[in-house]
């Protein structure tokens, strides 16, 4: 590539908003490539709840990681996590708030988990069509309890999203999904739905793990609560899983 | 093409907005081949009525393919499926039924098929000319029926609509348009209809086909009302396709 | 050209709304190449009144020719048809009748021809001389019958429209102008300038003709009202012209 | 000029409103070629008015030449007519008569020719400093008589004006010129002033000359009131023009 | 230089308002090079009062010069001429009347001339700093008597303003210049100061003088008014600067 | 890298806002370099309170080092610092003692530290997606007591922030790091943070220091006040350090 | 450097508000090229006060240098002069006054040196981080004695500001500053201090001096009150730096 044209080079990866010859807009792949280097993260939905796991990775021993939440409360039924820029995904997690918010102040009920996903995946569109913004480099994951059932939902960088039975987003996201399709089932257990996360988390991680290194928020089809493990039942479930 | 002087590189695709010596508008074009990637889908129209059909490729397991509805009701009478840019097509659909429910308002009656693919045109039409925006990247079928009878628009990236027997967008556009154009009549049954457009479908497709791999909908002439066939009903129909 | 520096090269031609150093405006000529590529279209004025031909080309069978339109109705005594790009046509002859509706309602009286041409020519012409946009790709022929007389209009897309006898536009432009200058007569009757226009497009064409190939629209002097041919009509008219 | 980089190469003259390292502004130097592609046109003041006179060169046969007016009355006193671009042209027309009504409105009397000419001029200035603009490509001269006595004024593309006793515009602005030099006389008579003007005219021009092939308005100093001469005048002047 | 890639070459004298790393605008010094093209202008004070001299070159003999004014008054006491782009001189002559207008209007006394210039100069620093617009491409001087005696002031195309004795802008700026350093002093008359700017633009020329070649304005200390030399008068200094 | 193909030189690092194939976004990682550039700073929080210490490098001895002030109050119970471009830092932290004023207006109590940070931090990222700006090239660190203990928050040019147990920003950042890192001790007293901070900013530093080299701001949990050291006591610690 | 590809060359430099790979902004850095070719200027403070002295070069003898004012008045305590792009730095200047009169208006009493130096920066620094406008080519010196004694404060392009006991700014900074270095000291009397700033300027002039090639302003600590040294103090002054 002595002389530089193969198809990065001609430019259509570089103004925002433009398509290439094949009808790519590169800036929304490129922002992917963000969401990739971004903490493992799956987000699963069995028949009696979902649940968001989180690898923490290891970092600089002088961060606190008590500070370092991964797993925010959108309203007290519907949970997110976000892969990609810390950042972006900051500014949109207080969107998905807003917007439940307002929701609830409109309509007197809470939304959905569906209507919260798409209104921020709108917000994504949005800023893959117009100049003078860049997308958003995050994918989402919204889990939560509703009128509906369980739900799952993924919404990529270029403000698409999907309904999923269990969304794997960040590092290693295609080997992980990969381990999950096999022994993932709808009907099992709330608890071995942690369990199976965690087995899919720790099929990749080379590091010794240990229960800071996880992050687990569930909601119970029969509470419609976010709760978030502690510590201690995270280590249990570990232990479970490395069994 | 070492040193990268062939039309594409002289810039008119890369730039919005922007004519080609040619009086092309490359970006235009380009935004085609997203919808050219897109899934075949099929829109048809006979004595008795309308469908839309689409293929639904075989997605990751872990994706919930209740969910990823691909055809949309408009209005009672109206229904619109997608190829392309997928969070393009729902910010399009969603504007679709905004049009549709501010014509009942305003005039207090059901819009025609052919005003709601209009403005959405319109829409589309002035992605293409105006700078700081990019064109969208979808086509979409509308199909119903209205006071002139069953209807079937498709309307392309570049703001063009025309009406249609039977429109075909997706992959493998143009093989299908042909195993249909020698096939199809105005005056089958809404039954041979649908039995001819999966067997459009299946005439392309390598995979095992099953139920779950389409979504059907109609409006018949009679009732004019938006009905999504049961993955039964499907079932029932591949069956005669298959034979 | 294998290094690239002609004219068209060096970027006269990309930027909007710039001249090149010989003073010309590249963008709209580049539109005008897209008015070329459009379908054969002559309007023609006569003592008797004012005809506007359009030759459909064959297409796909599966779109519906009936819906089609390519002549529209701008108000009662006036008609208009454009080559290029459909999508831009379509907003400008939406325009037209906007400026038409709005002048009755203003003046109480109904437009001259020209009126509507130099409004439509205006819009035009802005689209030409600021950032932001891009040229129109059409050109119009606005056909009528107003207080002057029978009235031939045609505006180009750099916003300049002139008067003729007999306007053409679109593919063949100049082979079919160069066939009407010998035979055209402005005393002739408006069957005969019909049959006239019909042997001026036929005289391009390769195809077999039949009347679905052809769209016709005229406004006789003294009934000022804009009537389309019936495929009945048209059928004798050829039938005349292959004579 | 293998490699591209003569002054025209290095830019100065593709962006608006940027000075090269001369202190030229290129896009309007460019714009001004527009101008010289335009139909030549003089006006010319004497003792007794002015005149402002236009040769038409033949153009297709099925233009209607009655409607292609190139001389405008601005106000009852005031004439105009341009060379360059013509819809830009038109533009210009249409303001610069705005322009003379807004002014007997507010003063309740008419303006002068220089007014006129002034702020058609200043609007031209602005759209050669500004960015998201080009300049216009027309060169007007406005002619009339007002409480000053017999007035001429050329605005160039630049917003440049300046007083003539006769300007030339158009094609082969220099020749024409050089032939009025030697022989124009202020104190000749309006008659001796047309026929000079014809003269001038043809001593460029190589097709047959015929009465419609010019188009000549005049102002009398003793009637300020615009007039065109009828096609018979113009041939009583051509006669003694050819003498 | 074959390859293009001196200063000029590098691009910071082509973006607006942008700093070349030698810290220079290089649009502001290109602006000075239509300064350099304009016509000769010398504004000189002395205890007697203040003059303006241009030299007008020969022109087209069609253009009528009893038009072109050079000078301009902007108030009873203060008067103006300028080099480089006429259209933009205008418009700042315009702007320096409404400037001294509407100080008299909201402080009911006539402003300095300083006050004029640094207005003008205000509005030339901001034209030069913000993107979207260029710089002027003129130099003004403004020449008066107020509360504080003669002044003469020049500005330039950057928005710097001086005082001087005596200032020169146009063609041969430096060797004017040079040829007054010597020749001047402010105690002279205000009739040697004009012969001597006479001499001063002669020394420079190469053609035969005529009066009407000049343009002289000038503001007496004891009367404060601004007065343009007859052609009578002109003469007879001409005659003075010749002997 | 002759040609000039490596990635800096392919445009993704010079567009404001726009991703790199790699999902990067270069400005910021570009800003990140300026706080490279800045002096080392420390924060760090224990059981007892939290500090925050500069290196002050010896500047030329005119600068009057009283008013070179690199630690500030934002609110009685929060200090901030920054490292990079002064000016950028100025702004910011202005903004952070307006959001604490604020805070306490609409509450009626203080902002807790995170709240502060999170509102910088959200300036910040805003500054990374939009057109028309550049990113802010500073990193703060604030640090304070609230009610839920002693913080230490750090914000980087892309909007992210983290919570530490010691921070460092500015020139040899990781050496600093590193040798706090086997050092720090949550439950040290607030004397022995003082101490091992100034080790950590000695460890690095080739130059004699002196107290006046260093600025230390602190707050005890009991107090919730900030107070900034005296030369004197900034002396004794140093002593302790340099044991 | 053949083929172009240093760091000048790779656009860093060229773009508004832009990172540089290494963290820089180049048109900041630029601009400051602008402040070096300035005239050199001194800032200092000593006990008893402040002082600017401004060394004002040789110009054209038919610059008026009485109006060639380079020290201002701010407020009546305040003055300030600055080094750089002269019309960007009246500009600042007029903002600085209005800044101190507005601090006056609203709070009675008047701003302190810092107040108004800290404004204009923050001027300053809007213009670096914005697109459309670029940096302000000056550096200022503020100097004044407010309720905290005597202040000197120095405001870069960058929008930073220091607070000094002695500032240089313009040609020769750096000779300037270390001549000063070695001799200042802030207990000497004012007297003292007036002789060391010339001799600081004279250290690196090559011409003769003489007293209007200084302007020297001065506020006396007990009088808090600008003041311009008159030709013949200046003379007294020069005299002992000569000795």
């Amino acid at each position: 590539m002595a002389f530089g044209f193969g198809p990065q080079q001609m430019g259509y990866d570089r103004a925002i908003t433009v398509f290439s010859p094949e009808g790519k807009l590169y800036q929304v792949e490129y922002a992917f490539e963000a969401v990739k280097r971004g903490w493992s993260t799956i987000g699963m939905k069995c028949k009696e709840g979902v649940l968001i796991a989180v690898e923490r990775k290891k970092l600089q021993n002088l961060i606190d990681l008590k500070h370092l939440e991964k797993i925010f409360v959108v309203d007290d039924h519907i949970m997110t996590s976000f892969a990609g820029l810390a950042a972006d995904g900051r500014i949109l997690v207080d969107i998905a708030r807003e917007v439940a918010l307002r929701h609830r102040f409109l309509y007197d009920e809470p939304p959905t988990v569906e209507y919260v996903a798409k209104v921020i995946s709108d917000v994504k569109q949005a800023y893959t069509q117009h100049a003078g913004v860049r997308p958003f480099g995050v994918a989402l994951i919204f889990a939560g309890v509703d009128e509906f059932g369980p739900q799952v939902f993924m919404t990529e960088p270029s403000g698409q999203y999907m309904s999923y039975y269990a969304a794997v987003i960040g590092q290693n996201q295609s080997q992980i999904s990969e381990y999950l399709e096999g022994r993932y089932n709808y009907d099992m257990s709330l608890d071995d739905a942690i369990v199976l996360a965690l087995k899919a988390l720790m099929s990749v991680g080379a590091e010794e793990v240990s229960p800071e290194n996880y992050e687990i928020g569930i909601v119970r089809a029969d509470e419609r609560k976010v709760r978030k493990l502690t510590e201690e039942e995270v280590a249990k479930y570990l232990e479970r899983a490395k069994a």
